[in-house]
């Protein structure tokens, strides 16, 4: 099996990138792509995301070997009812969201009966739009991908080469698994930056000019973050809400266990804490999943 | 009044790239420095930090104008009291710790009567040590004066036009005020990246293997800060107790209800508050506080 259509459904900071990155990586494989919003297919023909823009979904799924859903994880649901009719028998149908278990539902309700293989490449920028994407994206970040039991080998092994094609590197995963991960390792940090730099910004004895002056001891950091699309982010705290609960209580149980420390001037636990945490930073780096020079690399 | 002559007790990150600052941009003053440790000393010595590495602090601030106390906040007593006897009477002391009332405390008891004028450059990485520092780390930075009310206007005028020379942006402050912004800008940053490092570190479910792997969701933008020095760090939340415990009450009630609306699956209240968040990384941005580009610029 050889994927030799794709379309991308959703041209946005991850389908912009999976055009962009098929153009550069795999020009031999034919691309369409369609955008609810006019003015982002405008943009996407303008700035050739993919070799053929549609005027809808049916139209752009029409010839497609895979279809890759790039919407936010709460209008899988929508998008899958949209191709239903027109998607070829044997079409893989896939995704990029943050979630895994509200996707797979979503999509295996409205494709009874298809071939529907989730996935989420971990990666991305805080930037949303066409105008966001670009080809490396991808390249040395992990896509995990979630297959249900009873998937295509075939399929599967075809969806992992694509995805590999791009430059990722491919994991796969029980989506409930997948779940439990992400929301510690992506929906708790984005959380968390979207409450301190709300926190922050309504201040009365602090103004927020103040806060963004001396944001570089620590609070610019988050504000990247925060500054991510708020209806996806939206979308995967109401989709992935079991894993987040389960995840934000671990969380403000340690961040109570360190304010008793703070308040009874328990140096020793928090150094200890604070030498543990820097041994982690070192293993991010030393897996290719950081940058190495400090600060980002930020130039100074 | 003219500062000529600088003493940097203290050669890890701030102070080296205080001595690297002066060589590079007022080549005409002359500084001495000093480390408690040996090891950091040769190193000064190695890499030309300063004029002439001292075998004690009393040797350093012996004919210096300007005394930078550049150790944690928690050995701003000692060190202060280390330079006292050998102190010219005119020298200013002044400091870069992250805290200033406790310093402001720290330094009045040990040198009663000197011409103290404790300062806050908001700048740093991750990264600490004597090879840490840069000459280029204070530019466009901001750097906080917290005078004492008796401050000599001619000091404070010299210690500012000082960090100007530097590069810093100079702002002065009282020191409950500067405690206060700096808890909300930096020390709960802080505290949250050091918390969500050790929780992601101690689950059970996810191994730390799975959360360094797929970081770069989130969470290693987190791992940077949270690999910051334990000593400083430790020193910071003991001496801005108060500030700190004050506002991370405001953090902790706006994410319990931040996990009501999740839980509640009330995406408004998620909407509006990503809404607003992402206008204060514009401001960051258009301010000169982080790089404009996607991702702090990270290479992709």
């Amino acid at each position: 099996m050889r994927i030799e259509r794709v379309a991308i459904i959703g041209l946005g900071l991850l389908g912009s990138s999976i055009g962009l990155a098929l153009r550069e990586r795999a020009p031999g494989i034919a691309t369409t792509g369609f955008d609810a919003n006019p003015n982002v297919r405008a943009k996407a023909e303008e700035l050739g995301l993919v070799g053929v823009v549609c005027e809808s979904p049916a139209e752009a799924v029409r010839e497609a070997d895979l279809v890759v859903l790039c919407v936010p994880v709460g209008a899988m649901s929508e998008a899958a009812a949209a191709i239903a009719e027109a998607l070829p028998a044997r079409a893989i149908v896939s995704d990029v969201g943050s979630s895994k278990q509200s996707v797979a539902r979503a999509l295996a309700e409205a494709l009874p009966g298809r071939c529907v293989i989730p996935a989420h490449p971990v990666a991305g920028t805080e930037e949303s739009g066409p105008e966001a994407g670009f080809a490396t994206l991808f390249v040395g970040r992990w896509c995990i991908l979630t297959p249900p039991e009873d998937a295509d080998p075939e399929a599967l092994e075809a969806l992992s080469d694509f995805w590999a094609g791009l430059g990722a590197r491919v994991e796969v995963m029980d989506a409930g698994h997948h779940d439990l991960v992400l929301a510690v390792t992506s929906h708790i940090p984005h959380l968390i930056a979207f409450t301190i730099v709300g926190t922050a910004s309504d201040l009365e004895e602090v103004t927020r000019s103040e806060v963004i002056k001396y944001s570089a001891g620590g609070f610019r950091d988050f504000t990247r973050i925060a500054a991510s699309d708020p209806v996806m982010w939206r979308d995967v705290f109401l989709n992935n809400r079991e894993a987040v609960l389960e995840m934000l209580g671990r969380f403000t149980e340690d961040l109570t266990a360190l304010q008793r420390a703070i308040r009874s001037g328990d140096g020793e636990t928090l150094h200890d804490l604070f030498s543990r945490t820097r041994a982690i930073r070192r293993q991010v780096i030393e897996q290719g999943q950081d940058e190495s020079k400090p600060d980002f690399g930020r130039s100074h």
